[in-house]
């Protein structure tokens, strides 16, 4: 078993690590505080014998040596960097999980059959870049190195010069790691295992996502003397689609639609607003939903500039299909054997794990979390939950590096 | 006549100070831009003879002595300040009909019956800080003048302490003019003299004017990860509030109805908004259709509130009751006489004489401007509507100071 209370002391005091007032986390990605969280991280690992390496997209893996080092690496991961209004558990729950297998197999002296490691990925968020999943997204080969590298923030500073400022561009090949099978422990960041009073999710599925960046183009004009059949209002317009996106999202099984991003031009009260640019998020664990999803959304996009003589670009510049996990019975038998009850979910967040399916087997296991809130200061888990969750974790990889 | 070339290479010289590469003007009240045009200004009255005052609000009074400096003076002004993409003419084209009209005076050594003054009037524009007309408001006594040279930019920068930077916060007390009557040229930032082909438009009335502050508060949560039914997006309200404001704008004859300004809480894209502050700009000539707009804005808001459990404040924080211009005729016989075609018009924008007619008589002149654009980059007149715009000024001021 692992250790509950050192896992609970390690996610406190990450947890100051971009600390809020409200009890959270603003630790965006490529950030100072992302460095030191990362720095701490590493410290953490090189404390249990492992050995570091950072690759070139900032992606860090700490590897613990096992029986047989040809053999591919049982690993585990997640993420340090959080929302702007983040919790202390998205991510880092994961992560510090898997430390605490590390410390847990360190203490009792076990060497394991295969080599152990434990990964951070650049950039899960997707909220300081886009899209989220980068850095795992990267690592499968889903992304092009270069191009990811080149991503800018709103402030135009790019992702490649912040991961080398903060000391996190490496050398390691993206995709070079020796890896065997890979697990990820998360918060739920929903509501279902506490309405089900289940102490583990056992996810079979990560739904599908579509990310857009929607931008209108009108005209800007005075507020008080431009006649209202005269405008060309991108505010309103947009104001249409954001409702339009809630309105879809409700006509769909499972359906999920999300304005969380603007920027408005020229953002002054009495001129009718120019230029307006914002983010479009759809959901569904169904492909052919989401599918159908896009359609009616492009639709309605193209109506209403043509309706309103607006130009209106919509680009899905992310398309994330849903992934089913392979390797899902593993963490059941584990959970199983550990004696806690648990369900079978899907995940309506996107996780590393998700692309790291791309390349081995891999699992995830959920753990509660308060009201199911997430992407908020005051999420949280309890030391309980966390304890649950990371014993799931140890037993399943123990298991897998057995085999 | 005023000499129509010097007023458009003064316009042209001004405009350059903010401009902007489409043509327009970026020069915001209390900015580093501002203290340039302010300067130039004083430095082109001055060369007329004037003297030049500024008063604690940092409106700034050039003043041409007349026959009999007891006698009240005859005034003209409008403003530098422009909105972040604004034109060339806007406020701009009225300062410098006033500086135009103290040249032809100057030069054909004309000494009037009364002195004639000249002012700028500090953040017409209401952009920057709010509201609008700020300082003729401060002057006429609408508002407080330790309230307003409190306020504070999006960046939290006090008006004072901008003012004071820039040189401009004065030692005249507000409202101290000795003045006897007020007249302004704008351009008419509408498209009816350009319909109806007058070269001059004689201002009746300034529509009233409602502004809005609104906060909603919802709560932040995962996009991913939230059922739609669960959330409370603040930004799915904001859409459904901005594309109401349109609608209600449409139900009224001269109705009109915006949403320029937008600050959307923590703009993550995979975070459900929990806060948006926006800005309403409602306006209409008659103020009862403004007061029913008014209560049906906030009855909406009112109902998004208590159906989708969030937390809607409405501040209407400014008010400007329609007024009427009671020396509008005097504008009528300057143009008449000049052999000008006109017509009455309203003014849709909220201008400085529309304050200083709570203290004098005052009247406005309306110039056409190409489309009816305004508060755009691409904002203009042409160089014979300024002219003819100049003309009317000097012409109306002339026979005002023989009464
Ligand atoms: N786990 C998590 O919150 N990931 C962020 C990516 C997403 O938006 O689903
Ligand atoms: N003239 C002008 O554009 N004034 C700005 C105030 C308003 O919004 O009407």
């Amino acid at each position: 078993r692992i250790n509950g209370q050192r896992l609970w002391d390690s996610l406190m005091e990450m947890g100051e690590i971009g600390g809020t007032e409200k009890g959270g986390c603003n630790r965006l990605a490529g950030t100072d505080l992302d460095k030191q969280a990362r720095d701490l991280f590493c410290a953490w690992c090189e404390a249990t014998g492992c050995e570091i390496k950072v690759d070139k997209f900032g992606n860090i893996f700490a590897k613990r040596p096992g029986i047989n080092n040809e053999l591919p690496s049982v690993a585990t991961g997640s993420h340090l960097d959080t929302q702007p209004t983040g919790g202390k558990f998205d991510g880092v729950f994961g992560v510090l999980s898997g430390v605490e297998v590390l410390r847990t197999l360190h203490e009792n002296n076990i060497t394991t059959p295969t080599p152990i490691e434990v990964s951070v990925w650049t950039n899960e968020e997707g909220s300081r870049f886009q899209p989220a999943m980068q850095g795992s997204g990267v690592y499968v080969g889903r992304f092009d190195l270069q191009q990811e590298l080149d991503k800018t923030d709103v402030n135009g500073l790019r992702l490649g010069d912040e991961l080398a400022r903060i000391g996190y561009l490496g050398e390691e090949e993206l995709g070079s790691r020796n890896i065997g099978a890979f697990f990820e422990a998360h918060i739920e960041q929903g509501p279902i295992l506490e309405d089900e009073e289940k102490r583990i999710g056992v996810v079979r599925l990560g739904q599908g996502i579509r990310w857009y960046n929607v931008e209108i183009q009108g005209q800007e004009s005075h507020s008080g003397t431009t006649p209202m059949h005269l405008r060309k209002d991108a505010m309103v317009a947009t104001g249409k689609i954001v409702a339009e996106i809630e309105s879809l999202a409700n006509r769909y099984d499972n359906g999920l639609g999300t304005v969380g991003f603007m920027q408005v031009y020229p953002n002054s009260r009495n001129t009718i607003p120019g230029n307006v640019k914002f983010s479009a998020d759809l959901r569904n664990p169904n492909p052919d939903v989401l599918a159908t999803m896009h359609e009616e959304f492009v639709a309605y996009c193209d109506a209403v500039a043509k309706e309103r003589n607006l130009e209106i670009t919509v680009d899905n510049f992310w398309y994330f299909a849903p992934v089913e996990f392979n390797a899902s019975d593993d963490v059941k038998a584990a959970t199983e054997n550990l004696g806690y009850s648990h369900m079978d979910i899907y995940a309506g967040a996107g996780h590393d794990a998700c692309y790291m399916a791309d390349l081995v087997p891999a699992g995830m296991i959920f753990t509660p979390c308060e009201n199911g809130i997430s992407h908020n200061e005051i999420e949280y888990s309890s030391p309980e939950q966390c304890e649950d969750g990371a014993n799931v974790l140890l037993h399943t990889m123990l298991t897998a590096s057995k085999r």
